[in-house]
């Protein structure tokens, strides 16, 4: 592929200083470009790079000091979304997966739309329907009454359990399982756990994503629910009846206990854990292993575990870290007090 | 499906108040409930849906404020309990698959009980035994000489490695891998890592759930053992040569690490993780995101990273909270213990 | 299989002290060897079993107390290896699969080396290339483009997204995710999350294990690279562009987020987590539960969350359990500079 630059300048309404008239082959990180490359620069950690970076043109902010002659720059406010739309225009990844394949198992009373792909071994049980455009890759099972909306994307081995309802455009990556039963007992009188039937379901809305080996339970009674453009990182635990309102995010390894809602618009980075029955605020940011245990009724950043503010967390860290100081200057003030009571006693 | 509440009130031991020849069509949560549904009332933090519930019957304890007169009650003890023994009693799930499944694959020295199911493309190897009532779901591979008792249910996808054996009505979820490898190494002369065979199995007891995409590891040597009416939700892992011992429970994403035994009745929270070679006591609860590296004599409830007796745990967090205070406190005894010096020289 | 108690001691270079004419059965932990068996004693922490052990023969150090005179002693160095070193030499496993199921489906431009068994619904897509003595378990997925080196082994269940690069002996266990796309995303004017495409792959060196239902993201662009002689414990997450460096290892339920560079020989205990565009000294090791949110430039153990070299962690942890008493000695304190000052008010 060889794209002039001058296209690719004028897709992010970017402005070229240096030579206009090359071509590029390909994108690439500043640290792994080669020539003919396209690359850009954004965090200040990665500046280190750009003194020996071999690629033929990079995307700047316009103040960036344009110290070589020898690459090509091109300006733009936002160098990282301008390489993300780059690669968005020129390597949206197509996948090669056409048509029904022969030891797919579909099941008589299954409805599906026009330019369905069904890879080796899928199964769709009876009652399931599939949308227009959708895509079901190898070894993957639905069971009974799935439903899965147009231009869905379900990757390899994924598990989709009796009743699950899942919207257009969402993505599934492989090995997640949707619809497992709720962690829900209750102890009989000789304290042995009995299973309460989990006899709900989940419903995934329109434009959700959700990362490999996810588990996302299906609702004790009722429905889970992931709504509206909800993306959600690998080895994600999502409990029974839990709500995740539009558009947060979550990262690797989140668990969130059972019936908690989530808002809109939350944060909740890596490996963060939510106890059961409460409420996220929207807009609410959680930051790495934070673990919440109460309500947070207002938006803002949020650490630790219990979780607190952020600035309030970081200012008990500050002071846990002078908490040798602080012992040794209880220490002095003891001696201190002690010799001033002398004194005074000597006084009298 | 119309259910005389008559009927309903019977089988919960419970009291109509309020008008009893009404029918139910289902249950539902009291936030959720429609017209013709029965709902229950029982957590206070769930006391402010009353008053717009379109339940038609609810459960409730008999001293609960019966404010409204367009709704029947149904008093119980326990209401919580009763609206579990009713979804039991009426929502009991029903799985589909019936027969075996002519894409499953059955080695010839694999034993079958009565009134087995097996779903498309499950791999039963070389010596695999299956009790009587076993429903073993699409897509799941047993390896050699697997043995599970009668009326177990093995979701879709599931992954179990030879020799591991699985007792009576043992559920185990789609995902999960029972059997993998222990992790273990040993350095040799030049620090490079190298396998130790691990040449165990697995063994889970009767009555045992697992949820989805746990993972399990077979012993080095000897036996990983999940005793009886042990409950693992998902994303769990379980080291090798791991014993939980009876009617213990954990939730999503615990980790136990190699040859730890968890004693009987315990209650590992979510994201609880537990190092090597240590024994945790029966009775035992560990609150979510605790971490424990040293053994566990005495019951109670334990948290934090490391792990105090939670009593212990809040007191230091309380004190913690505080700390900008104390740090304050101490630079003013600072202050003013210089003043009183000085003062006393003066005096002098 | 009866073996000659003086070729094992032969083989691990080991001193007979007892009868030496006695044959092994087997090997066993010390807690569960029966008679005939071998086992060793290393740990402390298991010498209250050695009253009891009903094994023959036990590996020890030379130094240990020979109290009973029912049982044969090998001694060596280091029990533990030399157990290892016994377990290797015997039971070493072998896996039964051979050859190439008939319900494998291989694309016509797939290549295999020599001597290569696929299992059951294995599916091998478009320009796979498969290394000579590999074996492929049931119902694993390689999408396209997919190479894997010689001697490796790739377990039941696994998913490899296309164009990803696996090495030489590299063991993947079940469920194991290989190649899911990164978790990139940016904001439109909206604030609705696009999806960046992730168009990069993941390159596995040689000798790498990888535990059960472990995820590993594609690049974003270029490569996330797992390098020679690393080993990665079940349950891990390892995002997009992330590079672990040689012979480092993980515990289960790690977490590392994108392009993080992690060193070699580094350690890194189950649930550690780490933040993106970071880098990890080598040599450095985490200890459980760490939250890592800088780079770490000096080898060393560390602890916490956010993480401490592991002696200051402690120290401060120390002192936290004494914030009571600090507590009481300000209090103390106060009142006793209260009085003081009022004892010298009263003397002036």
């Amino acid at each position: 592929m060889q794209i002039a630059l001058k296209e690719i300048a004028k897709l992010v309404n970017g402005k070229i200083v240096g030579d206009s008239d090359i071509t590029i082959s390909s994108l690439a990180k500043i640290d792994e470009a080669k020539n003919s490359e396209l690359t850009f620069l954004y965090l200040p950690a990665y500046e280190k790079f750009f003194a020996n970076t071999k690629a033929s043109a990079i995307l700047v902010k316009p103040e960036f000091n344009k110290s070589r002659n020898d690459i090509t720059y091109i300006e733009v406010e936002e160098p990282d979304k301008a390489f993300s739309a780059l690669i968005m225009h020129f390597f949206s990844p197509s996948f090669y997966l056409k048509g029904i394949d022969k030891t797919a198992s579909i099941d008589s009373s299954a409805e599906l739309g026009t330019n369905v792909a069904l890879g080796k071994n899928v199964v769709l049980s009876a009652g399931c329907k599939i949308g227009s455009n959708v895509k079901i890759f190898h070894n993957t099972v639905l069971l009974e009454n799935v439903e899965i909306g147009s231009d869905a994307l379900i990757f390899q081995n994924v598990s989709i359990r009796e009743d699950c309802k899942l919207g257009n455009r969402v993505i599934v990556h492989p090995g997640t399982v949707i619809g497992s039963d709720g962690f829900g007992y209750k102890q009989d009188e000789k304290g042995v756990y009995q299973k309460i039937p989990q006899i709900g379901n989940v419903i995934i809305e329109d434009d959700v994503e959700i990362g490999a080996n996810v588990t996302i339970d299906r609702a004790a009674i009722g429905s889970t629910i992931i709504k509206k453009g909800v993306k959600i990182d690998n080895l994600v635990q999502i409990a029974h009846n839990v709500v995740v309102d539009e558009n947060s995010v979550m990262s690797a390894q989140v668990g969130i206990s059972g019936s908690t809602k989530i808002g809109k618009n939350c944060i909740l980075a890596g490996q963060v854990g939510i106890v059961g029955h409460i409420e996220i605020a929207d807009g609410t940011i959680l930051t790495a292993q934070s673990g919440v245990s109460k309500s947070i009724r207002k938006p803002g950043y949020y650490f630790g575990s219990p979780v607190k503010e952020l600035k309030t967390a970081k200012l008990i860290e500050a002071h846990s870290r002078n908490l040798p100081d602080y012992y040794k200057r209880i220490t002095q003030l003891e001696e201190e007090v002690k010799m001033l009571k002398e004194k005074l006693k000597n006084k009298s």
